[in-house]
């Protein structure tokens, strides 16, 4: 069972369609080096639906090899072809990955029924494990509490992943795990992981634990131990991260842009975006270092 | 230049990744000899987003094949991934393909200005003259005017289709479209032909004409001359085609399961549905029977 | 029943809660000149919900004695209660309005089977005919179809007004509005007006009207004559209006503060808003004093 | 400076426009008696937008008499009119009121300057210390972070009610406050009052305190005192009681009806509704029965 801190990674990238595998590989070090409990690939912070099937293909192969067992690799196989979806999950347990991620198909909205069903028949062609990734902000539909519950008597399914920014939603994800004590209840958010592992969730599937991932975690074993003083002292660290982090520029790809811009800065990987976004120019990309001097990750 | 009725077709299949390709040849030979300006795969309605790329490339080369010339071919390409647009263009134009078809990224909603930068980019890469598709109940976004004014310099673009139901914006469409005189500017919702074409449109590309392509593009034809009377005749039979076909369930889903069961009923193909969705059980297509009935479209 | 264009009478302010009477005044006899077929006041573009009940009431008095009988006054009840909503009607039944309108309540979005309920209520208590006013954007609820077709049963129900955008629901009104002859169904948005009336509506609620009644109403005339080409050229002058005066500044409050401040530089009224919103300042001031040059409205 | 539990209270009613003053005065003793920290009166939960200006007043000053300053009371002044959130500002002053309570003006949606132009000419009216409320869920915009910061420097603001369920929201306005110890920032929705305060939030104004008061602030005085075993266990009882009594019904107005129709099984008061709602029929009825028997609160 899946606890702790699993950091969402960003994709580094050479050019719109080419991989930035030392990157990558400095990348995975750095983040297992600062205690991580998995590495989540191909998800919202990696770009996953912006990148072709070739390069998905390819990065998979690296962070399963890099990862060498080491921590397991949780890999996103959202799509709205079913069938790719399929063919992403085998090609995925082939190069050695632990679970799949998968949002619901983000083109139709599926209602409540068609959804399940859909759950269903997906769960049925998986070679592993698969956590729930609710996502409504990009997706447009949740993963109703209802199916939630449903799910529960679905052995191929191993938890949920909330980045609906709900917290009402993410207590009862929790009520309905009590069913399940091998699921996992994971939250996106990072402001939200303080609270999310105090009232009985399992982790974080954090962003900003690129930048810094000894913070994300030293506060995931804060709140684990419900040792509440330390918590609110390392989630007032992480608000802060988030505040200079996230806020350059006016539009909501600022997140990834930002994430990009700091590891890049860092001299961890390079900061190219895949289409629709492009990299923080020279302005931002001030900003950025300024922000990262503040939070002492550069001098 | 395009004009006239461009029906989107539904994808007729067997199975889940499985063309049914009898029923596809069925459905060109009925929508050809119903007069169309086109055919138009892989949009909304031959529910693109949810096929296989090899179930995708399988239909563009069908499709190309059987048109023979007699009508050009529109391939949507729309895709959250860049590469993946571009390598479907390029496949649709190797099979003999006349335009590609572009709704925004759905999966992260670009900013204006990335949209823009976005757009620039794609035209540069493609080999077919380019739609723009502008569908914001599905992709979140819209390309919105301002957008449309710059791509007037763009002479890769060869016109808009618009799914928005907004009447402001297509009106604001033709204004623009002045200074393209190549440029076509197409309505999607067949509820809105008549007014668009009446008021300077040029087509529709509309769901309902998979089922009854001569009503469309007779509604078409009486627009364009400005017979204003007959125009209102048609429009009120195309409202009672959507009004009976496309409110059987709750679903949003409801209009290609409502096309592709009429004409599973009609003889013209199958009506398996691509995942996340599925066809009509018996009640419903009991319903869609009657409906065909009352429409004169079977005994 | 009510056929043409009638205005939604911005209210003359001078100052937050005093009425501009002798602008009114002024307005209210441009607009008569203009042949406009009735005066609606306290609707969204005469911002009722943020006037004082007082005011509002002083608003009807004066309208009523101006109007002096010429052409029939309607006024806008809407409020999200239903109390409020009487006394005002009431107020304005006494006042000698002709009719009432009513969106429906704008904080709690009831549901379709509450929103009937309230519908029903609400109808059994009104001294004059009643206006259903269809306006999602601001109420967040819509009265939709199936409540219409059930409307259709209310003897005080004498039309239907829609500022939807949604061309598809006003040609379900249209239907519906064939088995009650004495309804009158008016669009909102000027820009639809030409296709509405084409189709079988009758007439318009159009804002742009306050600035240039005679434009309005002759594009009416034309369109209801079945004069397509007429139509088609006054269209185009109502989308320069509407294109150059709702486009100043980025809010959507442009608009309102754009036919305000309109009205003031043609010297009909003054041009304070109500809270929330302030009037222009010198810089848009200027952008509209250019629109209307360019309208040929101001020399 | 108010910390604890704040209950909205419901508005007891015996008709539409008829209190139930019996009724009222059982339910402030019950919520005194349970050791509530102040009274919130014509607020969401109390229908305040539905009620009539007359019944308005009449609650102020039963509510201001009944609490007899034992605890303070705060009053719901929000409004689409300025002026009339200022006559009832002004009314609760002279009635004895502690605080007023303001959301967004809800018809038209205030642009970020736009609402910080209102706020700060609202503030200049007010006779009472004023809280912020945020509640886009029903007003359709927030007081946005960088308005809140703004209203730091305003003397006459004494805290903000944030109901956005956003949590990320909520810990930004804890980090504002900082620079206005004088502050409180309490939380609506009651599943997350437990977060809050654990995380430095001063208390919740939650709906289900009208039901339980006792549960609601012993779970406020275990997160106080950081008590997290505690706390969570009184967090599962607010679950608990949330999801068997506001899940009644499928429509959003559950809550309210769920509240109303508990306290008049308990023999507190009656459930009349304002319009557009009307009270829960029998078989609801007997869910909420059985739902507080499950909770211990009926026999």
């Amino acid at each position: 069972m899946l606890k702790g801190i699993v950091p969402p990674l960003i994709t580094p990238l050479k050019d719109r369609d080419t991989l930035d595998v030392g990157g990558l590989e400095r990348l995975i070090e750095r983040l297992i080096a600062g205690g991580v409990a998995g590495l989540f690939i191909l998800g919202t912070t990696g770009e996953g639906p912006s990148l072709s099937y070739r390069l998905r293909r390819e990065l998979i192969d690296h962070t399963c090899k890099m990862a060498a067992g080491r921590v397991p690799v949780l890999v996103g196989i959202t799509d709205t072809s079913f069938t790719e979806s399929v063919n992403l999950a085998k090609y995925a347990a082939a190069a050695g990955a632990a679970y799949v991620v998968l949002a619901p198909p983000y083109y139709f909205p599926a209602a409540p029924p068609e959804m399940l069903e859909y759950v269903q028949d997906l769960v049925a062609e998986m070679p592993l494990p698969l956590f729930l990734y609710n996502m409504p902000g990009l997706t447009k539909v949740s993963f109703e509490i209802d199916l939630v519950r449903r799910a529960v008597d679905m052995p191929g399914i191993c938890g949920v992943k909330d980045s609906s920014c709900d917290m009402i939603y993410f207590h009862r994800l929790i009520e309905v795990a009590k069913q399940r004590p091998d699921w996992s209840i994971l939250v996106g958010p990072e402001e939200l992981t303080a609270e999310a592992v105090l009232l009985g969730g399992h982790g974080g599937i954090n962003g900003g634990a690129n930048l810094n991932p000894k913070l994300y975690v030293e506060m995931y074993h804060a709140a684990a131990a419900q040792d509440l003083k330390r918590t609110r002292e390392l989630h007032a660290q992480v608000m802060q991260l988030a505040g200079s982090i996230y806020t350059v520029g006016r539009h909501k790809s600022a997140i990834i842009k930002g994430i990009k811009c700091g590891l890049s800065l860092l001299g961890v990987c390079e900061d190219h975006m895949a289409e629709p976004f492009h990299r923080f120019r020279d302005p931002e990309r001030l900003q950025i270092r300024e922000a990262l001097q503040s939070l002492g990750l550069l001098d």
